[in-house]
């Protein structure tokens, strides 16, 4: 089959690898209809984190069931299926807390012994606990496979770092971040019912499509002055406040506007955040927690809400390439010409 | 009157001191009957906090009121009374939220404008939301002073570290610190019906306490392998963590001992924490929060439960001592040689 491999930074391609097949009973062959580029594929893609030359990329995508192992029951062949960005086993204590991304057989698509998503198939262990099969007429919508492909990270995301920081009725929320997840935040924050919603970035583009959203204001975070407006023109800080960024400057941002006694949750990879105002964590009883979203607990949810209108995430996609380009689609997103990449990889 | 000054690191004395009056309204002045010496009034008797000579000391205190200002209707003459470690407006967004410690109008006991709680007398601002009235049968109970005395911080401290990191029915607690806090931590998390409680901590005598409060482990936090042998015997941490010391070494045990999806509040004031295991807090959805107690929140209930006999905090008072002698007080705290020190002030 055809998929994308990680040779060395900024050099991705696409080429033959061996066509995965069954192995464990509880494994299912998928075959991809829609793959995307993450914001976190850019850590190996710029040689940030440590990659070997051969690894597969891709952690998004949807497809359809191929094939399933004899223990499989729950998916069957000809399903429309979201895979979340992390297998779980779906047995363990942790995935009985809903907490899948902490599975004691928790592992990742792509890297170096599993197939990526950005791939024509994927071998998916414990198919029945991780795949979530779309209902027919939904998924025979094509009009909505960018919103469901959405769902497989970045809305999931999102709405864990929205929901963790207490966004709710008669909240104020700052999300802070205008990339897809950010945007994602903003829109769980109205599905939350939240009462003000401050989108803080810095792209005019991005921040407009927050609006849509749901942002109530938007702020430019490269004004002097961004914290002062945001805690004067909420009388004190947000209630919650989503990081979605990771990167110091940006938590040092939300530790300023978020309200004495609020919550702040970091959904991004903390890669550049070595502290905290732990001064202000104590004396003003804030919270702040991570992290790596557990997409599947919220998947079901999503999905009845996309299907019912409620959530459209699909404006966070503003690039659309088929699999043979991926390596285009890496570097629009690496120089930032693109918000986020969806791959069309074959027909559903 | 007489009072306890700070002069210089290691130099406090009892003196004289200008009587306090009713000043506004809503002020009382309350004779105090017991004051304590806190672990964190080691930080100025170190140096390590820069205090003036002349500051008053002290913000643990019981008493009976003397006289109250013509606004006052909710303490009277002849009441005995607890005061918090800290007074709020009891009107402003934040009291109404219980977060009394970010009231807008917060002050401390002390200091260069107070008196403190290490006096004959104490002028309260704000009197009708600060000071909270102890039955007349509990107060006439001689033995229960101690105790009563726990409830201005130590108790609501310990208390809203296990409240705050989620101690309760089924759930396995760690207290980090068998200090006077780390102790009262453990006497909550068993008043909040947790399942297991590990106290961590170096000095058998009070781990012995510790045991004695409700304490299921204890845990020797000199041993080498002592974050291993809690992480083994909880099987993969403790869902609730009381960092309750605020250095460094102590927090990286927290977030190696909390369970993934676990919570861990640490309200020692946090003078040497710079950093956290953020990859742990992403990886595993670990929540950190802050931090001071708004230990007015919590008086009318432990004080019930006081009364009803479920807590008993007293134990951690390890030496008592007149107010003439709260320097040798200060220096027994300071060379360990008590946990934690009662003054007799005067007679209720």
């Amino acid at each position: 089959m055809q998929a994308t491999v990680f040779h060395a930074a900024r050099d991705v391609r696409v080429e033959t690898v061996p066509d995965p097949t069954i192995i464990a009973p509880t494994d299912a062959l998928v075959r991809v209809v829609n793959a995307a580029i993450c914001g976190s594929d850019l850590w190996f893609y710029r040689g940030i984190t440590p990659w070997q030359a051969g690894w597969r990329t891709g952690h998004e995508y949807t497809g359809v069931v191929e094939a399933v192992g004899a223990e499989v029951h729950g998916v069957k062949p000809g399903d429309f299926v979201i895979a979340p960005f992390s297998y779980s086993d779906g047995s363990c204590e942790f995935c009985d807390e809903g907490l899948f991304t902490s599975c004691l057989h928790l592992g990742f698509w792509g890297g170096e012994k599993n197939d990526g998503g950005q791939g024509e198939f994927v071998r998916v262990p414990y198919a029945d606990a991780v795949l979530v099969v779309v209902p027919a007429d939904v998924a025979a919508q094509t009009d909505k496979r960018a919103a469901l492909l959405a769902l497989t990270d970045v809305m999931g995301t999102g709405f864990h770092g929205a929901v963790s920081a207490g966004a709710g009725p008669g909240s104020i929320v700052a999300v802070i971040g205008d990339g897809a997840v950010g945007l994602c935040a903003v829109q769980s924050a109205k599905l939350l019912g939240a009462e003000r919603i401050i989108a803080v970035g810095h792209h005019a583009g991005r921040l407009q499509t927050a609006r849509d959203f749901g942002a109530t204001d938007v702020i430019d975070s490269a004004a002097p002055d961004a914290t002062d407006t945001i805690r004067e023109m909420t009388k004190g800080g947000a209630h919650a406040v989503v990081e979605a960024v990771g990167n110091q400057d940006t938590m040092d941002v939300a530790t300023t506007i978020v309200r004495s006694g609020g919550k702040i949750c970091f959904v991004g990879v903390p890669a550049t955040i070595t502290t905290l105002n732990f001064t202000r964590l104590f004396m003003d009883n804030v919270t702040v927690r991570g992290g790596i979203a557990p997409v599947r607990q919220y998947i079901p949810r999503l999905l009845d809400d996309l299907g019912a209108g409620r959530i459209d995430p699909s404006p966070v996609f503003s690039l659309r390439l088929p699999l043979a380009q991926s390596p285009e689609g890496y570097a629009a997103m690496d120089e930032r010409r693109a918000v986020k990449v969806i791959l069309d990889v074959s027909a559903a």
